[in-house]
């Protein structure tokens, strides 16, 4: 802060000279003191300056909340917000007028597309959006070097570099396979961010017992991966903060606040998050605010359940002088509502401003323009064509015994099974009937040409293709298809639209979305997006996709990370062997 | 952490090695979960590897805790070491064995005497202690400048230099005159140290209401000053920590608990510290252990009052990934108890070894050699004479209207008070019959021979001299005696001792005890020196002194700052004009 700031707050919070603006007639949510209090709030410039007694407050502009409670502006704790398929500005637009104030990302997804740079153009969009975006540093990408193609790395020198940014407040998810056993790459920058007294972040995926106790013994500090209240106790006993997640697929928070309220874990030691939430689960439901408010309904007290999207995330990242409370000194971020059971927001205030009312932006912001660098991020060196999608059996083989990626349907996870496959002039294709089709993941980074080929089963169409390039963590170019032609097309078709999904079917376009920003946002308002989404899900189900939200599970198809199998652009990944395995049996 | 050092934590936690030390047995007091858990606890080198299952944990060195309960090391938030009187080689020696295993001092008195050099010199001389010593860069030296000499200032770029220090945790209290109205030379320090991510500490004695709100807008973010229930409820309000103080003199536990237990305020918000304690006190009471078990018997549960001591200011000063919980990653500071109501440490470890047991340390830590320029801080100038302490009266008045400074017994203040003198020969003199004494403050820093003198009513003796170096901030020489001859004799040995306490009467020594670290620390073990201020407290009491504890007395009133009246090396200071003002009345 200026001096010259420094002394209007002392001078406003005086009584020497009127603030800039007043809030009469509301009652504060004290999440310090958890208590409810009558009071008059002054804010000058963007802080907060005082709270004083009722109609003791004096300002230029007086803002009348009617008994209305005044709550600190939310927190998200934990957020890819890439996962939104919209802009910054679009979710500003979206989260904004629900209350949501702060959110704290891991931009990993735009980093495996385009490195610092893309992580600072994020930034740099939302320079003059009514929200705050703090970063918490990716920690891995790409996620398994050697055995994927990505567009970005982030490396130690990286690492060091966005230290120094001030948006900076952690060093992301680390998960366990890089520190169970220790990889020195990895503790490297667990050692440097924690230097810089940064919280280390966690991801602690399945972990329990000594295993847990090993994770947690370097340091790394949260987890948002609890599903179980055994695992949320677990972690809390570990040293370890949880964010309890309530994403668009994973719904954890029903089953965790029993942590709470029936197991007594005291609940300054969580938070609230979404990790992942799709731009029409965000207008359906909300944000942190359906987040704070289904916490209530599931037995936490509102203040509780307030103080987990407040000071409990600014506590952990260090951010308590800054945001997460009304007290003298702390940003005015703050939102007016009349039910604290309802949380809805109408009025919401930024800095010491209104921005939004009645479930809007006061001002719309500008759309941002990106460079073109950010916009073209399909690089696929060649025209695709049906060749390229070509299953080759071993030589003089009539059948093979193929690994086969079986989809489960609701999971974040896949099987590997087994089925045997005709040969048919020396080409492996998809059979209709058994529900086999062919899967691939092409480098769209690289400009390579390379293209990793499967076998997948559970998607249920009968002909065509889908395509996408939202796919967890390399984005690739991800494609499920019933011959050759179809899934050509279909690249093809992505292609030209800068990344984003598309169903294609006998040489026809059923439905397209394009995500030109890094191949996995759109650039568009979020109710175009939001409309364009449906109208793909839609589509899908026309075309015969028995899965109901097919592009969510392709985008954790070509993840070498989750069990028990995935593609890339390189190959088949056994994730247990961490390694390309051959297609086929050897028989 | 060496990479090395996170291998070996994560292999014992695992359970593919053992451990350096495995505590068997014990419940661990579980400050997060707020649990009691029976686990056995892995230490691998200086931190905690793992809580596993009861018999579960191998190690090189087993401890049977037979039952007892693990307590994560004690942590005192804020404290004066050098009001204990004993170096910290003997604050180490008094408090370590009583489980406090980290102390966040500010130095702000050796700053006044030596500078920053003074302050790199205590942290130095804890290097081989058993005892994590963590500073709050004093914010204020000199307190007041322009009417008083200190020997150090601490500048901008002295606490530019400190902010590097790793045991930097905070700037130090920065009390109400400097911030209203706001002063830029300090503004300027706390801004500096809150875009380096520390802390900045208040001294918010006396506020309340609007001006508390105008206090914690400038971003101080704690108080130790509290003496009500009201004042801690009105600052946990304003988003401020509260350090409640139990030390020698100011009790404040009992009272402010009351706001727990019976006003709800969150425990959260609390912490425990003592301010000031003095040796004696330390031995026969205890330090930050005896805070902990005396707010239990004032209501709090044990849980709340360990957690005042160990997470919360963890937590508050961003230590918590390293100290404040017996949990994986975490420093190995902890002592086991049989009792937590008596919270008597049996065995206390600090960094994963055994360093107390049963009330003593198992090594007795070598005395540091300090420099000699840190032992020969007595710069008068010249050998005092009896006419240094001639009070001369106006000319040619036969009787004057003098200022007098009257002791109020038990409070940190005093009243100034106008008494007529007698003139004899130009000269005002003592009045025994009305209790009107000479009081001098004499530069020891700067040779300048500049003495301050005064008269003041309340000491109760009739004859002799008493004097000390002890005196808050400017550790100046202050005397009190019946007559200039009494007064330079007085001097003159407390300058051969190197700085200290001292009594005489009629040319006799009655009492001494030398401090001759920076004038106001002695090197002596802290048992010979509990010992030395008996003897000076008897004495004081046999030569007719009638104030309880005379040096604690005088050591405030040297204080330009603390209502209503200081003396200074410059001369009589009227408080609230913050101004030098002439010792006589116009008449």
């Amino acid at each position: 802060m200026s001096f010259r700031q420094i002394k209007r707050l002392i001078d406003a919070a005086q009584g020497c000279e009127p603030a800039d603006v007043v809030i009469r007639n509301c009652t504060v949510v004290d999440v310090f003191a958890e208590d409810y209090l009558n009071r008059d709030l002054l804010i000058v410039e963007d802080k907060i300056a005082a709270l004083v007694d009722p109609g003791e407050g004096q300002g230029k502009q007086v803002i009348d909340a009617d008994g209305a409670f005044a709550v600190p502006g939310l927190i998200e704790s934990h957020m890819h917000v890439e996962s939104t398929l919209v802009s910054l500005t679009e979710v500003a637009r979206l989260i904004v007028p629900r209350g949501v104030t702060t959110i704290i990302i891991d931009p990993h997804e735009i980093a495996n597309v385009l490195g610092i740079e893309g992580i600072r153009l994020l930034l740099d969009s939302v320079q003059d959006l009514p929200l705050k975006v703090l970063i918490q540093i990716p920690s891995r990408v790409p996620t398994a070097p050697g055995i994927e193609t990505t567009g970005g790395e982030i490396d130690l020198e990286d690492i060091r570099e966005m230290l120094s940014w001030s948006e900076v407040v952690a060093l992301g998810e680390l998960d366990p396979s890089k520190v169970l056993p220790p990889r020195p790459e990895y503790i490297a920058r667990v050692e440097m961010a924690q230097a810089e007294g940064v919280i280390t972040c966690g991801h602690a995926a399945d972990l329990s017992g000594r295993e847990l106790m090993a994770y947690a013994s370097t340091g790394l500090a949260d987890d948002h991966e609890c599903v179980s209240v055994e695992e949320i106790i677990e972690r809390v006993r570990a040293g370890m903060r949880v964010n309890i997640r309530e994403g668009t697929s994973e719904r954890d928070l029903e089953t965790l606040v029993r942590a709470v309220t029936v197991h007594g874990v005291p609940a300054r030691r969580l938070m609230h998050c979404t990790d992942d939430k799709q731009v029409i689960d965000l207008m359906e439901e909300g944000h942190i605010d359906h987040n704070v408010r289904w916490g209530i309904e599931c037995g936490l007290t509102p203040m509780q359940s307030i103080q987990m999207a407040t000071i409990n995330p600014s506590e952990h990242f260090h951010l308590e002088s800054r945001i997460g409370s009304l007290t003298p000194g702390r940003h005015a971020d703050l939102f007016l509502c009349r039910d604290l059971q309802a949380l809805e927001a109408d009025t919401v205030i930024v800095d010491g401003k209104v921005v939004a009312e009645n479930g809007g932006l006061m001002q719309q912001p500008s759309a941002p323009t990106y460079p073109d660098w950010a916009l073209s991020t399909m690089h696929l060196g060649k025209q695709l064509k049906r060749e390229d999608f070509t299953i080759h059996a071993p030589d003089n083989q009539n059948e093979v015994t193929a690994k086969v990626i079986k989809v489960i349907p609701d999971l974040a996870i896949d099987e590997m099974i087994f089925e045997k496959m005709d040969v048919v002039q020396g080409e492996v294709t998809a059979d209709r009937d058994r529900d086999l089709f062919k899967i691939a993941v092409v480098d769209r980074h690289k400009a390579s040409g390379r293209v990793g080929l499967g076998l997948i089963q559970g998607f249920g169409f009968k002909q065509g293709a889908i395509g996408s390039t939202v796919c967890h963590d390399n984005h690739n170019l991800i494609l499920v298809g019933s011959d050759g032609d179809e899934m050509a097309h279909c690249a093809n078709l992505i292609a030209t639209m800068g990344g984003g999904f598309a169903l294609v079917q006998a040489g026809k376009v059923l439905a397209k979305l394009p995500l030109p920003l890094a191949g996995i946002m759109s650039q568009a308002a979020f109710e175009q997006v939001a409309e364009e989404l449906a109208q793909m899900r839609r589509a899908a189900r026309d075309m015969g996709i028995t899965l109901d939200t097919p592009f969510m599970k392709l985008s954790i198809l070509a993840l070498p990370t989750v069990p028990e199998v995935g593609l890339t652009d390189m190959g088949l990944v056994d994730v247990r062997k961490h390694a390309i395995v051959p297609l086929f049996c050897v028989s």
